[in-house]
């Protein structure tokens, strides 16, 4: 992962996941509120597209899995160097893991929403986890690299553990617009943060490198964060509007 | 910013919105309790100052960020200095990024109190973003100042992040007075602060230096810091006195 | 401030509080599930009983108040040495303002439960603040202090900033019985450490003083503070037995 | 403590609560769902099990004591050597408070579902305490261990305090199925791990010791943690099924 595919790759996926939502939340907004109109609306609608999201969840997990451990310079599901007498390839069983928990996720969301067996809030508190476990196995990924470098992913773990705490508070505040909102843009912010860090630390096209130890860049960075975040809402309120405008008039004609 | 008027003028800004508040949420307090005789106690014309606020917001935040881009010393909307090869005023830039979530706030709250398109409890979302936002920056805004500089940032940053908290509850429990009340305190005493984070780093009138390094400066505005909370309070109980009593009495006869 | 009594004094406020509140709430839960019965338990004669308290509050801040400021070695309202070019008894002040806020909660409780201008949920947020602003004068007070006496006084903070996040959770809980044995057991904690601090930094009667250096005392005094949170909810649980028990049976003949 | 055992018996004890719970909420959780069938979901049948549980838990904590006291080379009783001047054996004396809190939470749940004195929602309360307190006395216990013997510890804590929040949150969402799971998650996390401290810091059978300075090491147990609670989740997964299956078949039947 220690290259620029192996951020721009998580991130396109959290990209993914925050612009569907941003495109999912204001149409259930929207149809709660205009009832007998939208036929979507309906809960069991709804239900049958969290069912669908907990498969591509699983599914995302498992290729992301698969693919940490048989990249060509991946453990192969080796732990332990017997013969070095070293751990093999630790990042990538990291990684490995973090995708374990969304892919357990992903199956508790398809179990709740597929069946009646289990409550339906648990798919909030499992997703809570699986940020929460990303963010926890992040702080302890940072050991001993260039100030900048811990300085971007620290930055990251704010969107992390913000959208931890949102969806736990979701656990309580089901169907909340805002909480909603706020988590679509803390996964649209980790998605592009992830992005910005791959051109930062592993610049392409031969693009010159940043100095890591410059402490203006740090100043920069972190302004430069809360513009993606301002980007963020952007979007939001881009795919918002659409839907609330152009989509609800088509439906209403 | 790096001078008296820089601290005076965003003082003033949270002084004025404070006090506002002070007067706004006891009036609105006293009318919902006697529904029949305030005619200004009504949603609607609640919800109309609201969309003034907002735009009084925007406007703010629309003129604090041109004037941190085209003051003489400004960036005058540059970046980056190839030339010398650093990054152009990046305080003027961390400035104006503070403002524009302010000035997105101003914008929510247009759209939440002037249209029916977003949901209310997103214009308290927002502000508790933005508020966030502004701690956010000041944290990594010290680095390598003076003691007694870092000192009175650190102490306005308990106002910031509990105000951002206090306004976060909100969302959940709208219309709390007690929390308003609580926020409008929390605002008072930022714009207080400021005032005296001026007085005390860049002393008007040729005011003898504040001693940077000695530690009894730091438990006196620590202290003093308190002293400016106890003030708040004062102020808005004269306020709330006022409203209550006075302004009570002219309504009802 | 810095002698046995100092710490006594404050230690037997915060014990005759927590002493009086395990009387007080068991009595109102003991009243309000027999409605019938007690006449105290009417929502007057507790409102009552709050008017009181917060006059007592209000009269004790203000003798600890002017007691801080005119003690024989106190700073007499002078802040600043002007010939010595240095604070004034800077601890006297910032125990002063420390008082000063309980007087304000304690002004809050009166007008809160005395007429109905203010909301009731005012003085648990006051109250709040109060132990708060406590809390975080103390943290800026322990600079360059030994090891040991900076361990004992955190220690306090633990109890003075679990109430005070006890207590801003019964702003919207109010009356909860749980919150309420809470309060009342840190109050005791607070107060029996009080005393603990002044027997370990100040011994009376010539005994041997501890070693301030060494880690092993640290460790017997965290558990030691656990004793001492047994000990509250120990006559927590007496005071409730004899509530709900004999002056129960009382009641009902 | 500080040998296998030391770690296996309180994790067995963890193991044994957190399976037995595994068993008893989704139990209920399915009763409530379909009350008319199955007798056990009643209320009362619900409170005795609690009841049973308290005597349970008191008992343990009160072996627990007597055998942090007395085994051989335990203190006896004795809490200062005044021979040789210090604290004896204060680890097993802080183990031995550890055990009183949970001996208290017992003794609360047995009077608030034995009798009707006490409010329910104390022993979720003094629980809530008894873990914080046991993560409390844990942080004051590693002063001065090597490097993975603290890293170790410290990833218990964060299954300790997240326990003990989540416990809390039950005072005010009791009941709630999600709460209850994660909180049976978090407690068979605590034990599996600390069987695993046991593994790594004391190796049985003669194994080889692990290099307690490794950072390789450091961040393996990290995601060996994730591992554990992935586990956690699938012991859970597989209790739920049988209790939402299998024998929700034979009661229907």
């Amino acid at each position: 992962m220690g290259n620029f595919k192996g951020h721009a790759l998580p991130g396109s996926f959290f990209l993914l996941f925050g612009l569907w939502w941003s495109v999912k939340y204001p149409l259930k907004y929207a149809c709660r509120k205009n009832k007998n109109v939208c036929y979507l609306g309906s809960r069991a609608g709804f239900r049958r597209l969290e069912f669908v999201e907990g498969i591509i969840k699983a599914v995302f997990a498992l290729i992301g899995m698969v693919a940490e451990q048989f990249v060509p310079d991946g453990p192969h599901l080796k732990l332990y160097n017997y013969e070095k007498k070293h751990w093999d390839h630790l990042m990538n069983w990291q990684h490995a893991t973090m995708y374990l928990f969304y892919g357990i996720s992903g199956l508790v969301d398809i179990v709740a929403h597929g069946t009646n067996a289990l409550p339906a809030a648990m798919d909030r508190m499992m997703l809570s986890l699986a940020v929460f476990i990303e963010g926890f196995l992040f702080c302890y990924h940072l050991h001993g690299r260039a100030m900048l470098d811990v300085h971007v992913h620290q930055l990251l773990l704010f969107a992390i553990f913000g959208a931890a705490a949102c969806i736990f508070l979701e656990v309580f505040f089901r169907g909340s617009i805002v909480l909603e909102m706020l988590r679509t843009s803390l996964c649209i912010l980790q998605g592009s943060w992830f992005w910005q860090i791959g051109f930062v630390l592993y610049p392409p096209n031969g693009s010159p490198e940043w100095n890591q130890t410059d402490h203006t860049n740090m100043m920069f960075l972190t302004m430069c964060y809360c513009w993606h975040y301002a980007f963020a809402f952007l979007i939001l309120a881009v795919n918002y509007t659409i839907h609330m405008t152009v989509l609800h008039k088509i439906l209403l004609t």
